[in-house]
């Protein structure tokens, strides 16, 4: 066990135009930033301003949903592809960490280590890849699929992609790039070594063409909160992120993981938990309140119908009543732990569909003043519920700004969060140890 | 026809640590700024400098070669994933070009799309896609097949590619993005048409998720020099670059390739023809010859055999003298242009190995004082040989140095080239239309 006193860690989770589904269309939000490469490297740089450890682009390779008429009122139509966008973002941004979704479902992982590999060199240490296997359904039918991959296949499909990745990270030893002119060297043949893997699902022969990231490897998150999911993350996962409804639900999952990671032969506290926080700073808590109900008011019917049906199942929401009770929902292939935490939710408050709606909204969950903000992270971390929280702003920029100047400063008078950047890497400032490489033949 | 005058176009042709196997090695190249973004930033800021109209890398998803000692002499062992470096270069640049090439026969047509729309957004309408069906065997490998696909159907795999991406790329229709607060529309359901493409290689129901480029579509490269390659890019290519050995020879394609491009009932000055130019920059003539035999010292034996090879075909040239003549070599499932064009050229000229290897090097094939370079642009510009000129110089970033300041002065003298960036996309500084977008149902 390691003797350094834990910290808190922080990312902000950027999805789309925020993190509230009608969150664009709030007075102070920028409804055009998607595109526009300015207001992101804003927020990086207010990010960085706060410490924050990473800033984490979340995506699909698809729109966000199903129904377009419903998706046409969202502020999820549009968004640059993560490793273009984070690329661009490592030259204005100097310590924070770059995390991108890319599923292993609809890629290849000689494209994916390869991407990350590069990020990890543009930004000197800074790529981050949230593993997924993809849960919503419109992403299969881009690529040529008239269903989407089988849950338990899925994840062995992962499983072995993550293998291959990892493997072609390793094409190149440390230190085996020489470029030396005068012998005319570029690298020792000795640190070469391509993975040449066969397995069920790729054959992939490597190496990789760019040498070993300067983290070793990136750092892996990954959220899957199913059976499969967590032992998925116990195996693979450095930085796990879960949608948790209160403490024992965190505690549960985190004593739960925990445990799971060490029996997979890993050290505990080399993976960190990370339950989403949806905060909402207020003067006071009557504001903050008042805060969530503007934006809740801004979430149209279609809106709230489409969220409960692309996160709960398959059924056409469209002939029942949204202030009616949530049906029965038949299963269907998504993301399993999500479904049955929202359906537990609506039956045990008994919630009609949008009251269920607008709990997924990402509204805001902690919505308080800075200091019952700060209360609720210090609670959740010293409880060990979590590690660190992966932070979701209703909109942007706005709310962002308003949790690292109120908010952060008190969590470093209390001791929580590091004061600045100690490390040189991302991994580094997650107190995340580097994969090590293989020895070079002497 | 159009009645502006034609202007002379250049872009940069950025392939590893430069354009000459063995340039790393030379005591000026900054051998280390392969995977060094401030080294590629500053080489964009001098391109912008001598109004270069593009940036182009040069790429294959695997190591640029196979026989792994050798490659392990040669400065194409690293290199960034192209899409996130041109990403990167889009925050510090302003106005050149970013092309990147993209394989059709080892990637998805939605990622594709995808990524470079989000360029083309990033960097405000300066995003090619140069397409490629992949030459490079390993390639193959790395993605789960034991052979590389055979021509003619890789040509066929492609040009459904490059019709499934354009349908996506036009999935919202200019001006369907309203990002109206009040009415909590965000866009326009009626701008929206996703392609439901279903073909013989690819079935993607769409859309993107990225709004309409700024250039409608991102620039089309291509360098087919075959009779399938020359069909494909008449068929679609925009700027078409080339291996031309002599004037002659370069006029031939030009000409074949405008009657082509008008066969297709497109508009021939929408096509431009970019021969490859490695051009050396010396004081004197002398001293031009001096530095390209300087730098053919510098390439290995190894080295020398590998380029041989690679190039031509699948024969192991280990046991034959480097300084004896270039045996008969089976066809292979390469590039066909650029095999017969070298075998071509080593048997009129009666070529050893080594000879045929200095050939292909990326030596300078216009090595001069900066008025005999100038002149030898003008004559192909004039004589339609050439609308503009892929430049590769040996090393980095000396000779593009030389060339920005010592040649493009006289070019710019001569009015041959713009002096300064006229059109705000790249696409406009070409001098090429803006694709038309789908009609929005009134």
């Amino acid at each position: 066990m390691t003797t350094a006193p834990r910290t808190l860690s922080l990312g902000a989770f950027v999805q789309g135009a925020g993190g509230h589904i009608a969150g664009w269309r709030h007075p102070e939000a920028y409804a055009a930033g998607q595109l526009d490469f300015a207001f992101h490297a804003e927020l990086a740089r207010v990010l960085e301003r706060g410490r924050f450890d990473a800033l984490f682009i979340a995506d699909v390779a698809a729109l966000w949903g199903h129904q377009m008429d419903a998706l046409s009122r969202s502020g999820r139509a549009e968004h640059f592809e993560p490793l273009t966008l984070l690329s661009a973002l490592s030259t204005v941004t100097e310590h924070i960490g770059l995390v991108a979704t890319a599923t292993t479902t609809y890629n290849e992982p000689f494209h994916v280590a390869r991407k990350f590999a590069s990020l990890d060199h543009l930004s000197h240490g800074r790529a981050g890849w949230n593993i997924v296997t993809s849960v919503v359904p419109l992403e299969a039918a881009n690529f040529g699929r008239s269903e989407h991959l089988e849950h338990e296949l899925r994840y062995r499909r992962a499983d072995e992609f993550v293998e291959v990745v990892r493997a072609l990270w390793d094409s190149f030893a440390d230190g085996s790039l020489l470029r030396d002119k005068a012998s005319g060297s570029y690298y020792d043949p000795a640190g070469l070594r391509p993975p040449h893997h066969q397995g069920e699902h790729f054959t992939v022969r490597g190496p990789l063409n760019i040498s070993r990231p300067p983290q070793g490897h990136p750092v892996l998150f990954q959220a899957g909160s199913s059976q499969t999911g967590m032992a998925f993350g116990a195996r693979h996962g450095e930085v796990l992120f879960t949608l948790q409804a209160d403490l024992a639900g965190a505690q549960a999952f985190y004593a739960g993981v925990k445990k799971q990671v060490a029996a997979a032969g890993r050290n505990p506290d080399h993976v960190l938990i990370w339950p989403i926080l949806f905060p909402l700073v207020g003067g006071t808590e009557e504001e903050a309140r008042r805060k969530v109900a503007e934006l809740d008011e801004l979430v149209h019917d279609d809106v709230a119908r489409r969220l409960v049906q692309d996160n709960i199942g398959d059924l056409d929401l469209t002939e029942y009543p949204l202030d009616g009770p949530v049906p029965d929902i038949p299963d269907s292939n998504r993301s399993k732990s999500r479904r049955d935490l929202l359906l537990g939710l609506a039956r045990q408050e008994n919630l009609t569909i949008r009251q269920l709606a607008l709990r997924i909204s990402g509204g805001a969950t902690v919505a308080g003043t800075p200091e019952q903000i700060a209360d609720h992270l210090e609670l959740w971390f010293t409880e060990r519920g979590a590690d660190g929280f992966n932070v979701s702003f209703p909109y942007l920029p706005g709310p962002a700004v308003d949790f690292v100047d109120q908010v952060v400063p008190l969590l470093r008078k209390r001791g929580l969060v590091h004061e600045t950047y100690e490390g040189s890497t991302f991994r580094e400032n997650l107190g995340l140890p580097r994969p090590a490489s293989q020895e070079v033949a002497a």
